[in-house]
């Protein structure tokens, strides 16, 4: 496995690889790789010959109160991580490679599927991120890429940038990989202090309860969405930003859910300092 | 010549051509061709095996109070004109095969080179334009792309795109092509009036006299261009939208110019009911 820093290399990288019939699988992250990224890999190794990994934090899509500086780092430990799960390269450039000493003039929005969820808590975020994937994708050209449906509105976001600008590759999404107490595995995960760590899992609680309830027959959303706030409320370490039911298309939010209809329930919030997410599919 | 409409059937036509070894050249456009378009054409063939024109009036840069229904079209007269100039394929997509039933969510923003000039006059068009070159990129993924420097805030906003998204192509921009009494060839001059065509090159005549004067020494831009303004005045058939003087980088307005320094003076005017525009380069 090797490690490329700079664009005109991996560029050369690709071209060859594809010179000699081979397929490419991409994988991008911000690093600090855990057993969810892991999935995504497994997924790309299964499907293609070759295998990037990009490794960028990306300040496109920080605001200016979130944890940028502090997002945790470790690129050995990624490496070895890359190394073990049979990946052949990682891409991980310095901002200024991504976006040059001054800094790019050049944004990417989509319209309504940014609006609600996290992107009414982040303005701005998935503007960083949608520019941030489809520079990638320009980068690497790679056939497939693997994104987790955790962040299930970047995934959204990602497969319509996709579409309405035809870039050339097929997005796969990737099922959340938990732990074994149900707590969605995130790289932010690290930030928990053992006490946060112990009421996390509420999060996902949250979520069966209501799709439970919606799977017996319960039509009225925002009354179940209305219990869990109040059940949450009793956690001093849970503060919620958002507890919103969507549709799948253009995830506006919506409030009932008729029989054979489907939808997904998604929460943010704070356990401690630490901003969680988690979803899950409510079928009626 | 073959006119292409799908971007599956242009997809698999580049594919080929690559997969021989062949490059591609790219001239996009909206069509009704003049010989502006036809010197883009000449580079393209000069450069490349595969010489592809696209003709798309793109409904995403015409805001709501302009000539989008009115735009000229004539494809069988284009078809002929890039028979003749030897263009290989034209791709003419409809607006539903390029956005769909439903129209695109996605928008690209060039910040900072857009706000100035055409894009003060019109809100949303430079935003519309980076979104379709993107996509046109997308899709026909040529080597190179030919543009036009009479739109110079135009190739300006796609060399910057390009360079900020990492699009794997190499833009080239070719000279302004003129009538014989210097009015710069545009589509839209097929708008003009007799009336109008007689003074039409008044425009080109008031940027002349700048560059003139700034070459023999003279540094306030904005006594120069005032009086220009005064003298375009007496003429009753043109109304100015702008005249400005702009840096070569960011295209911000600039009011002096020092000794060896550059810049491009820009015009818009309706002349009668059609906006024209025009540039040239100022060297002192």
């Amino acid at each position: 496995m090797i490690t490329i820093h700079s664009i005109e290399e991996i560029r050369l990288y690709v071209e060859q690889a594809k010179q000699r019939g081979e397929t490419i699988g991409f994988v991008p992250t911000m690093g600090f790789l855990h057993e969810g990224h892991g999935s995504l890999i497994d997924h790309a190794r299964g499907d293609h010959q070759q295998v990037i990994v990009s490794i960028f934090v990306n300040p496109l899509q920080f605001g200016p109160n979130e944890d940028f500086d502090r997002y945790p780092r470790d690129l050995p430990k990624d490496q070895a991580f890359c190394e073990a799960r049979g990946v052949d390269v990682i891409f991980a450039p310095s901002a200024k490679v991504m976006y040059g000493e001054e800094g790019a003039l050049t944004r990417i929005h989509v319209d309504a599927l940014g609006d609600h969820l996290c992107g009414a808590s982040r303005p701005g975020h998935f503007d960083g991120v949608a520019t941030v994937v489809a520079k990638l994708f320009n980068i690497v050209q790679p056939h497939r890429a693997y994104f987790g449906k955790k962040d299930f509105q970047q995934l959204s976001i990602v497969k319509r940038l996709v579409k309405d600008l035809s870039i050339p590759v097929e997005i796969i999404g990737v099922d959340i990989v938990r732990e074994a107490d149900g707590l969605a595995k995130s790289s932010r995960n690290a930030y928990l202090t053992p006490e946060d760590r112990t009421v996390a899992p509420e999060l996902q609680q949250t979520l069966k309860r209501i799709q439970a309830k919606v799977a017996e027959g319960a039509s009225d959303l925002d009354q179940l969405m209305e219990a869990e706030r109040s059940r949450l409320a009793s956690f001093e370490r849970i503060r919620i930003d958002y507890l919103t039911c969507v549709d799948l298309l253009q995830l506006q939010p919506i409030h009932k859910l008729d029989v054979g209809e489907e939808g997904v329930c998604a929460i943010a919030a704070f356990v401690g300092n630490t901003r969680l997410i988690d979803n899950i599919l409510l079928t009626r």
